[in-house]
């Protein structure tokens, strides 16, 4: 189901700048009894993403009614908010006046292994590589190839994420996930100002961090580090968060401090999946 | 003008994963007496970044009859190519069995004066830079937020270029264009193996370089190597070789060689703009 400005309707303009140029954003926002409990966090993202690509945002308000009246008899899906400078402009080059397109589409919550929150899962390593040096590192862009390419690797349904390199060989994050490495009390994720996302749940979990004892650090990962880790898991703003059951060989423990961390999301964002 | 899947309509689904991902490749195609003089290296490209990307590039003779069926009454115009990998998939994972959309959109060719072509242009030098390492470097795909991001840094329509540095300082490209660069008899163009368009000018000009007495070489570029190049210019489908006469404050001549290029080109071409 589609509200596009507005309106019902699964159709865009063929010149909209989202289609030419992936100029735009988008959130994936999880909807729960008719609830959007990370919705601040999103918007602020989304407003912040629109400040650096150079257009306005369309208001929290109008959203906000918007995604309530896509929503709000769901118990539970997944709301996808997409943001486009619209059409217009000379080629690359964007239009003074900008009108920006707002796609909101509903979609069901999708079937999850219950099994991939409480036993966690099994990763793989990717080949396809991050650029580095991105203008738009960190934020939810449309220029996904990278991620396209990289979940293109594989197939196998018991893996349900492969984890990303960037050029330079250091661990950044998953196709679709934030990376958190545990090593004694450290908790330490990747900075995302290179290449990489800034996953709205990353934010949330780094928030949690030191509630569950752990002291939270932003630091370049290399494989060695995933090695020697006492936990990893990954999270997004679906899935919340998944533990590492398995590196391709290499074997992990779900920390305690873990379990602490998934059991006080589900204190903000109910129980998963 | 547009042709999407073959029919008239300027709409397109919003769950296509161009739009979602930026997944899919462009072209842009000089209409000349309703001939398009590039048509195979354009086509060329396209399937190779359809064979890059992982799915069915449409047939093309398909392709051609519709491209005719847009333009043949036109004496001069662009006609734009957007093939994406169509709907469907899990998010970021394709589909299997991919349905590729086409979108066919016959453009004005716009104004351009006479004079870029003939006194040349002053380019600037953009803040942007470009990601290193691009797993679709090269690829004339949907992800161009970099070259979005870098046109918006200017105003001045007597500055119809700006040249954009890869993360760690190299002259790679204009935002629209490719950079080449002259120095004694040596004509230099940065490799796009890490980031970067390779234009279908750019091969054209690559291929007559020996026959305007020049020893083509693809080589990393400083800024250096321009403040001490003999002359500069860039190229694209539509503009063909348009000299550089000022980059910011540093002024060239326009070299025999670039005058020859230019004569050779509009021999395969036509005359320009």
């Amino acid at each position: 189901v589609f509200l596009i400005n507005g309106s019902d309707g699964a159709a865009l303009e063929a010149t909209d700048r989202g289609l030419l140029y992936g100029d735009g954003l988008f959130e994936t926002i999880a909807v729960i009894n008719g609830d959007m409990p990370l919705w601040d966090r999103h918007i602020r993202r989304l407003q912040e993403g629109c400040r650096r690509l150079g257009f306005d945002c369309p208001g929290e308000d109008q959203l906000h009614q918007e995604a309530k009246s896509l929503v709000s008899d769901d118990s539970r899906c997944v709301l996808r908010i997409v943001v486009t400078r619209g059409s217009g402009g000379d080629a690359y080059r964007p239009p003074k006046a900008t009108s920006p397109t707002r796609v909101l589409h509903r979609r069901s919550w999708g079937p999850r292994p219950e099994s991939f929150w409480s036993q966690g899962i099994r990763v793989r390593l990717c080949d396809t590589r991050l650029a580095v040096g991105s203008p738009v590192a960190g934020l939810k862009h449309l220029n996904r190839l990278e991620q396209v390419l990289a979940r293109r690797e594989w197939d196998d349904p018991d893996i349900p994420e492969g984890l990303m390199l960037d050029d330079t060989g250091r661990v950044v994050e998953g196709t679709m996930t934030n990376l958190f490495v545990q090593r004694g009390k450290r908790l330490i994720t990747p900075p995302v100002d290179r290449c990489g996302v800034a996953g709205v749940m990353r934010g949330m979990v780094m928030e949690l961090a030191h509630e569950a004892g752990l002291e939270l650090e932003q630091g370049r990962l290399t494989l060695n580090d995933l090695d020697n880790a006492d936990g990893l898991f990954v999270t997004n703003a679906i899935i919340g968060i998944w533990p590492v059951r398995e590196l391709d060989t290499t074997s992990y423990e779900i920390t305690a401090e873990t379990r602490r961390l998934q059991s006080l999301l589900s204190g903000i964002i109910g129980s998963r999946p």
